[in-house]
């Protein structure tokens, strides 16, 4: 059967396992949107506005793997790039195809809708660059290559890459090359990896208290597994940074807790610190990730094993890859007996205990974030956006198999609410919770329509507590008004938003949330959760950050 | 005293008529959100996301000529592309002031948050420049040059520019120069101008029919008014274009309605492609602007003055500004006798009519675009958004003084909404009417919470015809699913977002219609309103534009 361009890039996205394609239609790329819905393994998903629809493709990708984003030209594509900008810096491979005018009607420079008025085609096509690990305008001609080329760019880096489908071309005929070329990815250096893991496995063996840092990198290289079972045999303990949350199973008698640096659970920052090898296999000391660069484990001390090169005593070796190196790693460790790895004792992951009502029984973080973590059950998926909630729901100690997203590096407020929604999406059987603040969710909320017109039952809390309150703890001037957010009934906007059948609450006392989270329990519906707390609530761990960060934030 | 880089930007910005400034906070912004704060005459609006934010700020300088937008590193500034990118293809002014990390942070190439997690700290400044006029990095030092430099740059080309400020310089006191650069703006040459003008007057005075296409770019620049007073000297009639409506009076006898090359109102058609001397100031022949391609003017009978250049005889003199050839217009022609003119009979513009109500009393364009003309009064403020409904309205015949506000060249749907907030800010003492479709009102409809918060009464219909309907009429299978939007209860939303007070109903009949529009007339609330339609009722120029723009599409 002789497919078109459109047909032949969306049967190849099908192969990776997209069966979703994220997007808002647009005349431009009709062909995309007509594509997708006369073709009957894959759905249409139209979200409310692009970032929302990019954030939702983010999301899928995180649990999936891979997601495509279908915008169309100028209009379209600029709306997603903040969220494309964030699968980049957080390595979530995204395939953006984006429509755009007929090729005659760029030839000619002709004044068109949706662009700049100057006849410049371009333009938005060179903003994208910056943002995607690979990139082409896809012609009949050139239409299986580079497919090829931008997929296994995307599976390599695991970062988004742009298709431009100038209308005309995406509905001809693919034209097979006569040469096939078939994409260059960097293998590893076979040298180097055959000098490095006698290296690394030498300082290991010689550990008197070995640690693993486990990043999130891991995860999507697709090699966690790999490092649960090296976990497994040789017993070294591990702990994860707050980006990297769930990348391991939490309840592994193993897990000594989340490491941040000065900043919480000092028996964990005392165990890292004091290791004489840290391994980190794919995370990155950014700002948030790292205690707020309070972090401080000696060179000396740590081997870095990141996605194209291993560190090692402040030495670096490149062109090798994470997996190559893990695998090669695993295959040595598996056939040495136990006994060859010291232990010295290592602190045990706490839960955070009981949930401790005040006299008031107004809602306060020493409830709150006990009481939610005993809420969650194996494999759930919980979404977070960067603000107080995330910063005192990721320390509850997860069952086993759930997972915990937020944002870290790039912090796009707003992207929990869509992301959530493109999780459960890429895994309907698997219960979907989102907590999100309410300032962050005022940005893309009405996203949450999507999960009643997809027939999904996500639970969602909104932690109202009057304003933006990780800026009010930042910021020179806490009650400045530019931390307030506009009033709104958030208990009320499901049912606006067409989700008829949610049970819906706004809870402002212990006792209110304790009977909203029990009703959830039984419940066949979506859940949506508006819990009301003081201005001023915050957790621990951010009254602590907070201390720290104003000296940051001005060198 | 001493002033700060902030201060001295923002008293800049106050000098030019912005008081009020758009965005949403964020760390590496809150130099300019603490100085907004703190200082009496201008206003901090803050917006439930950035898009929506800088969509504001181009509705805000659409009615008072300029605006500014704050948006923090990365995460905020790229979410405000697609509007800042709308603002420049359509002229719209905006400063846009983005907060960056502090210097050192960036000198040192510190993983931070709101990063690419690559140390580069260039990338979002150089994705920017593809969309604005001109741009800078702000320090103490450059800050009053270069402050002059992006105003001067702004104005003179109407459209956005980007001031970069890292956070640390943010604060620091303004340095003066020893060596005040002023800087230079082109001037018209005046000898093309001397020669240009005696070539247009023959033309003009010589002319049987001449007839003015009166474009959006002479309202920009400021030549409006004196294009008014010409008309009313010369009695020249006088047509708009779509992207241009209501940038003349509507009122005046010479107007004769709207061209829209082939599509409508035949009598204006022949008028225009049958004068002898078109006068074209300031309208660009875009494809929606221009009947789908089908305006038909000859080339030797049409003047274009431009912005910075006039096409005569099919001749291009550039280096002559509109403002200097209008006015040098002007005063030659106020010198000369009335009788100078010829005067061919001219069609007078004509109202939409009598609503007409179909049998079964449900709403159709033969009712809605009529009966919403009546209610139109003088000075209210129009903000539609692209699509079926300002295809039906933009052909009401308007009050004095009322001006219509569509985004024909960018066409951006969402952009209506939150633009209308930004008007009803900008001018609040006139009436602000906000005629948006369902489909596009998802994109951006948080933003309905802000007028509520700030206290303004727009007037909010929403037009329900379940879809993208334009859609729905110019691709290939109307009935693809993608043009099917979530299915919301509107009418409830402004109760849900906080809009306490405010009338709301859905109307699906026309004489539901009438009663909303009748209690509108006394309310003292804003009013919301969602009209309810069949999903292919559509205005006689969308069902003409129908017919033409699939050849288009497919070259």
């Amino acid at each position: 059967m002789k497919e078109t361009v459109v047909e032949y890039i969306l049967s190849k996205l099908y192969q990776l396992g997209i069966e979703d394609i994220f997007g808002v239609p647009g005349d431009y790329s009709f062909p995309v949107n007509d594509s997708v819905c006369a073709n009957s393994h894959q759905r249409w998903v139209g979200n409310c506005n692009e970032l929302n629809a990019a954030y939702a493709a983010d999301g899928y990708a995180r649990i999936k793997g891979v997601a495509a984003l279908s915008t169309t030209f100028g209009v379209g594509e600029l709306s997603a790039l903040n969220a494309i900008a964030g699968s980049y810096a957080e390595r979530v491979p995204i395939f953006h195809l984006v429509g755009m005018p007929p090729s005659l009607t760029q030839k000619k420079q002709r004044i068109s809708h949706h662009t700049l008025g100057d006849g410049n085609y371009d333009v938005f096509y060179k903003m994208s660059q910056h943002i995607v690990c690979a990139h082409a305008i896809i012609t009949p001609e050139n239409c299986i290559e580079e497919t090829e080329r931008l997929i296994a760019c995307a599976l390599h880096e695991r970062r988004p890459v742009y298709f431009g489908l100038p209308a005309d071309y995406a509905v001809k005929t693919v034209i097979k090359p006569f040469h096939h070329v078939v994409p260059l990815i960097p293998n590893s250096c076979s040298e180097t990896l055959k000098n490095i893991i006698p290296l690394i496995l030498n300082k290991l063996i010689n550990s008197q208290q070995p640690c693993i840092l486990a990043g999130s990198m891991s995860l999507r290289l697709g090699v966690a597994n790999t490092l649960q079972t090296i976990i497994e045999k040789t017993k070294i303990p591990y702990t994860t940074l707050f980006m990297d949350k769930s990348v391991l199973d939490e309840t592994n008698t193993q897990y000594i807790g989340m490491y941040t640096g000065q900043i919480l659970t000092p028996q964990v920052t005392s165990f890292v610190e004091s290791s004489d090898c840290v391994i980190n296999i794919g995370t990155i000391l950014s700002d948030f990730n790292s205690g707020c660069y309070t972090s401080n484990i000696k060179i000396e001390n740590i081997i870095h094993i990141m996605e194209d090169k291993v560190i090692i005593d402040g030495q670096c070796y490149n062109n090798i890859s994470m997996k190559d190196v893990v695998l090669a790693l695993q295959n040595r460790l598996l056939s040495l007996p136990t006994s060859s790895f010291n232990h010295h004792k290592s602190p045990k992951a706490q839960s955070l205990g009981q949930p401790i009502a005040v006299e008031t029984n107004e809602i306060t973080e020493s409830y709150l974030y006990p009481r939610l973590e005993k809420m969650f059950r194996p494999n759930d998926i919980i979404f977070t956006d960067t603000g107080t909630f995330s910063m005192g729901l990721a320390f509850s100690l997860l069952p086993k198999g759930a997972s915990f997203h937020s944002q870290s590096l790039w912090g796009s407020i707003g992207w929990a609410t869509p992301a959530a929604l493109g999780a459960a999406l890429a895994s309907p059987s698997r219960r979907v919770i989102l907590a999100t603040g309410e300032g962050a969710h005022q940005l893309t909320m009405q996203e949450i329509s999507q999960f009643a017109r997809f027939g999904l039952k996500p639970i969602i809390f909104v932690l109202n507590n009057d304003g933006y309150l990780i800026e009010r703890l930042f910021c020179k001037e806490p009650e400045y008004y530019y931390n307030d957010v506009a009033q709104w009934n958030y208990a009320q906007l499901p049912l606006a938003l067409g989700c008829d059948d949610w049970y819906c609450k706004k809870v402002t006392t212990c006792d209110e949330l304790n009977e909203a989270l029990q009703a959830i329990e039984t419940l066949d519906t979506a859940a949506y959760i508006e819990i009301v707390t003081d201005r001023y609530d915050a957790s621990k761990y951010l009254i602590k950050m907070r201390e720290i960060i104003s000296s940051i934030y001005t060198n």
